[in-house]
């Protein structure tokens, strides 16, 4: 079947979406995004990744040139057109065609849709290994399409046996490249960075709905902590919660998947079919 | 008159030359490149911007594909195919399209020439004023094409009244972004940072230039021995040499452009005509 992705107004089969050479994405990595997921056809959140969305284009200087109202009409349009129930969506800005290569100007809008396959249980049938490394990104609160450490770091991450990298800087953890990170104290108070991260849209529903059963701390995580920690998770829109069982090569706590991890899988599972 | 550009192995109008949207340029801001002028159809300091572009691939993970001997065939073909007799040229290697969005795959190869209006005399007709800024590139030693902090800063040089930012860490100087940044002691001695920065052909040219009649250290640079300078100025393929006159608002020496910059900018005119 054939998918379709817009570029700006333009309506085009998936495998001809292209921008020119000269956009600023290409010439100097600039631009940002957002992404969020449909299950059966309804997109999931969505209020809060076109909040954050604008945010980081204004954040950017970037001119989005569509009213939230029309962004959701051409989201719309792609879903009935591609017919995908379950679906990653992502919408992204980039600094434009510039003269100068170097300036900025009206930016390019691209939209793409692709299968996802979202957790379909509450259980957590998986676990990962992490591996922290030192690096601060650069304006980290805005969702820039900035991976180059992240990839860059993708051979290491396998030498070391491991599936993801955690950044910390000056002592202090931060996150994933793609994920937010917790973990529960031997305490058992949940702890996530409060600084110097991108603010997931699967962390702030999770600190909401953790409040009920538990003593929620958002606020420095000292890269120290992690050895004392019963549990630590990472959150994303794609993994929803993935318990981190071992980092640097030591287990987290027992070394097992932990309560809390399951507990707040559950209550996230709930949270998403109803949300929309 | 039309202009070609290289994408991959086609030689296509640079009006039409693209990349499709799955490019981890576009996805992820991945990419390295290299940048060099041709005076009179002749490539300047080719070898030099060759080595480095095979040494930022290679260090981003990414597969050139091509021979030296092959590129230099392409940029032979570009040259005489566009008929542009003093130009910039710019050849980038992305992370390719990826089936994930994330993962490294087979690069994609970009080759643009545009016309470029390069120093014609040695005498500096024009200086400029910097303002300092907090900021670290990440992976800084080689040429990616990552330019967030740098665009993002554009309004904030233009409310200083400013012409472009100079880098600094932890109290230590670095560099422009797309420039080295040099200053001239009271005593006489030219110093350029030696770490954390991109070693920029025209800093390696003046280096080895200026021993004839200087003494010169590339060493640490602190922010506080900017205060006490005579001169100083910054240095690319485009601008050649060009003295900052002011930073943060405040003259450098007496504010005039000084002896140094102006018999360097000598010494570089000459060396560039000769090169080739």
């Amino acid at each position: 079947m054939e998918l379709f992705s817009f570029v700006n107004d333009a309506l085009v089969p998936a495998g001809q979406a292209s921008l020119l050479i000269g956009d600023l994405a290409i010439q100097r990595g600039y631009g940002i995004f957002d992404f969020f997921k449909t299950l059966d056809h309804r997109p999931i959140y969505l209020d809060d990744h076109l909040d954050r969305f604008f945010a980081s284009a204004a954040a950017m200087r970037l001119e989005v040139g569509k009213t939230r109202e029309q962004l959701r009409a051409m989201l719309t349009t792609l879903i009935e057109k591609n017919g995908i129930a379950d679906s990653g969506m992502r919408i992204e800005l980039t600094g434009g065609y510039s003269p100068d290569g170097y300036t900025l100007t009206q930016p390019n809008l691209i939209i793409q849709q692709q299968p996802l396959g979202t957790p379909v249980t509450a259980e957590l049938h998986k676990s990962i290994r992490l591996i922290t490394h030192p690096h601060q990104r650069q304006l980290p609160g805005i969702k820039t399409i900035d991976y180059l450490m992240a990839i860059w770091l993708a051979p290491v991450i396998r030498e070391a046996a491991a599936d993801d990298v955690l950044y910390h800087w000056n002592g202090v953890v931060a996150e994933c490249p793609r994920s937010n990170f917790f973990i529960v104290t031997a305490e058992g108070v949940l702890v996530t960075p409060a600084r110097d991260i991108l603010k997931g849209i699967t962390r702030m529903k999770i600190l909401e709905a953790a409040g009920a059963r538990l003593r929620v701390e958002v606020r420095e995580l000292r890269l120290e902590e992690l050895r004392s920690a019963k549990e630590a998770f990472i959150t994303s829109t794609t993994k929803h919660i993935l318990p981190a069982t071992q980092i640097d090569g030591l287990p987290v706590g027992d070394g097992a998947v932990g309560p809390v991890a399951r507990w707040l899988s559950e209550e996230l599972y709930e949270l998403v079919r109803k949300a929309g």
